[in-house]
């Protein structure tokens, strides 16, 4: 029989997700304590395969077994075998012409950065940081050019194995928090803006290596006044790596998960939101 | 010159506050970072210091200096040199009778439990979690007991170096924050009960060692039924280690902060609550 699972982790101590000789992978932790499990090698296929220090709320994989566990055994039983900052939050029986990649009509990623002039230090690792105050309709202007479909070459990392650079991203959501309990002084404003949380959210069919993270260090160039939103266009039309900005910190990017027919049944990659940082709840 | 300086920083990587002969503590890497920038040896001394694991929002220090720097360099400088997850926030020129253990009228402390069939992932370290549920007024009842001036042996560690174990605990506040965003089955409830944050505050005129995850393990029996909330008070009277819960766990233990007096004009203790994980903006 075929079972889902949705995975939660926390990517900053592991080598991405990706299966990998030295082991340090999601996908290592997630296979091993599966064997132990099952008793039998399993391999798992994933949704969508994240990069090193990249989290996901919600990880989609499916695997193959002939052995019959409780459900709450692909829960309970594998996150008692599995290192603290992964755990399987769901596991659900699905029919064997299930995939998890190919079946996800859509990816949705969301990257939460701290606009401060302080650097994170609690959440380090698990949220971008920009000390120059950033300029939402600016970066709003800019998003639009990306909508639709596209050849996203220019934000297209050299080692990507996609098979094609044109995919269509739906929707890309711009949303500030503003910090609400009165930091102190020398972190409150900058050039008095104050600081705050950015969460930038992603929906495609799918994406290419490094897209986001290349999307967003030229958001923030727009962002911070170095381009002007219309820049956006001219780095997507010229279809080349060299002309985008540096590629951006992993830190703050989150993989919400993959979206699926309603006809499989799975729960909604929304679900686990609350476990983001500056999450307004 | 005497410099007061506001630190907040994840303790998960360090073996607490306190200075080791091995120097991977919160005070050991602060320490060598304002030695590098004030160009002589600088030693601090804290409000209160923290166990391995346990973090904090602002934990004040102070020290002397004959060196003149613009504030910034004490905080942009000094961030620049230490690890990740430790920052200064603030730094403010303080009088030398300023004395960031003596002067503090009280301290407060948070601690932040997960709810949930599933344990943490993406917060691992940063939250406490039980998967039983909880109930809030036989909790709230059980804390009644500790308000006011008490003998706090039964919740104080043996290695505890306080002269008196008499201490005064002038709030403890409960607060429940239901996750929002419908998670998936597995995890939205458990007999019924849906997954929430807890977080309790606690202030004092100061703790005992081990004093809030002591009373914290003592707290869940209640809350999860092992014990009647009248309990508290025969742990508490009962001046003994052995007849108190297991010292729970530091992981979601934050040190918000020592509380001066107006007169020293130094920013408010509370002012990193956005930090803290399940925060209800």
């Amino acid at each position: 029989m075929r079972i889902a699972l949705g995975i939660s982790y926390n990517g900053q101590s592991y080598h991405g997700w990706q299966s990998q000789p030295n082991g340090h992978t999601v996908q290592d932790h997630l296979q091993k304590a599966l064997t132990q499990i099952a008793g039998h090698p399993v391999t798992v296929l994933c949704a969508g395969r994240t990069d090193a220090g990249v989290h996901a709320l919600q990880q989609v994989v499916h695997f193959d077994t002939p052995v019959v566990r409780p459900h709450m055994s692909w829960v309970r039983g594998v996150n008692a075998l599995l290192p603290g900052d992964i755990a399987v939050q769901w596991a659900r029986e699905v029919p064997t012409r299930f995939h998890a990649r190919n079946c996800a009509t859509s990816r949705r990623y969301a990257y939460v950065l701290l606009q401060s002039p302080v650097r994170p230090s609690l959440e380090q690792g698990r949220v971008g940081w920009t000390f120059l105050p950033l300029e939402q309709q600016a970066m709003q202007q800019a998003t639009a050019y990306l909508l639709g479909e596209h050849d996203f070459s220019s934000f297209r990392a050299s080692g990507c194995q996609s098979i094609t650079p044109v995919k269509t991203i739906a929707d890309i959501r711009i949303q500030r928090t503003l910090l609400q309990h009165g930091h102190p002084p020398s972190i409150q404003e900058h050039r008095g803006v104050p600081s705050c949380y950015w969460r930038f959210e992603f929906q495609a069919n799918a994406f290419l290596h490094h897209m986001i993270r290349n999307i967003m260090g030229c958001l923030l160039a727009v962002g911070q006044g170095r381009q002007p939103p219309q820049w956006m266009q001219q780095v997507l039309l010229a279809r080349s790596r060299t002309v985008a900005a540096p590629t951006f910190a992993p830190d703050g990017l989150y993989f919400l998960g993959p979206q699926y027919d309603a006809i499989w049944n799975l729960p909604d990659a929304n679900a686990l939101f609350d476990y983001l940082p500056g999450n307004p709840l």
